[in-house]
């Protein structure tokens, strides 16, 4: 009698385990120079599941593109949280959600590289990273804490701009160092937006806290230690 | 006896076209939704010539859109030197040159739609833009005249993020104003350069020389007078 239930947990599951393979499949050709030029057949072949089980969660291809983003963006979005549970300063907020995106090109590296790819698309569709630095930007303004040079828009333009700069220049040279680029982008971007030196160069330094592996499938890569 | 040299003057004016009309048909393709996947067939029926022809000029079809974007940073990196031909401050080379770039989309809108589809490849591709802008930033520096947050690199990085964030706004919302958008970004780059407010306001609002239109297929788009 009581079976069935287990039976459906267990039904469940398995559903939700296909799904997170088939988005984790999508991410990792996002991540490269295939991306969503991949077909549907070499998608269900990398998530190792059939064409017709593909099909039982996504409409097609593109759904499954669309929803891969959105969980990158999402995954992106709870680090942002994560780095920023117990800070008050807007000011502070703003700087260490420019480091910590930087800095998720180490520790997430295939989500960092959708984002790069991505690119300023991210803005129009994103429902996860953009409204954050958007809500962020915005009561730092309405707080006198931050001076916008423009409005909100310009703002994020070149907030999301030196990121996804500063991003193509991680990715071209192996060489740079990620903390040093992510505090600069961020010294660089409180003075932009009116902080003296001093302060801006002690808030773009102040130790962040650590991103726990992401959970999903845009989390660390751990693939190469298998 | 002198009809040689006349012969072969009309011979080299009527190559040049040729190859003009086919610089300017892969600009309309790189402007476009189409961009690099237009044919050969379709870029030589654009230019109106046969793809013979085209072959008689360019290897494939990849050497000419190569050839067409460099055109068009050429063209920018001419405008750019334009705008600042009578400047001497350093700075305010620096928020001409942020100004113009982004006017450009009014004047010159084929070959700005090009720069921000280009992205960020045009950093490691351009011998227009990028060389002149860190050229510029280096001289700024070492004058002393501005405070880069970072080493040149993170600086372009940032400058060029900016300035394709701004593109993409102005793209993306026709109803945002060109001027202000443009003096935003200027204003919040020298801000993040270490200019004070007052003297980044003034630096980013004075009255900018009028870039003539081009002379080459990434000029003023003239059709729709037609």
């Amino acid at each position: 009698m009581s079976s069935a239930p287990r039976s459906d947990n267990r039904h469940r599951r398995r559903r939700e385990d296909t799904r997170a393979r088939l988005i984790a499949a999508a991410c990792d050709y996002l991540a490269s120079d295939v991306g969503t030029a991949a077909s549907v057949q070499q998608l269900a072949a990398r998530a190792d599941v059939g064409v017709g089980t593909l099909y039982g969660h996504f409409a097609d291809k593109h759904a499954l593109f669309d929803a891969a983003v959105a969980s990158t963006l999402d995954d992106f979005g709870a680090a942002f949280d994560q780095v920023n549970a117990d800070v008050a300063d807007p000011a502070l907020l703003f700087a260490n959600g420019v480091r910590a995106t930087l800095l998720l090109r180490t520790t997430h590296r295939g989500g960092s590289e959708i984002l790069r790819r991505l690119g300023f698309e991210f803005l129009a569709r994103d429902t996860a990273l953009a409204p954050r630095a958007a809500a962020g930007l915005e009561a730092a303004r309405a707080s006198g804490r931050l001076d916008l040079p423009g409005d909100l828009d310009t703002a994020l333009a070149c907030t999301a701009g030196a990121i996804l700069g500063c991003l193509h220049l991680l990715a071209s040279d192996p060489s740079v160092d990620p903390d040093a680029t992510a505090s600069s982008c961020a010294l660089g971007l409180l003075r932009m937006f009116g902080l003296d030196d001093d302060e801006a160069r002690d808030l773009s330094s102040r130790p962040l806290a650590t991103v726990r592996p992401g959970t999903s499938s845009t989390g660390p890569d751990t693939r190469s230690q298998h």
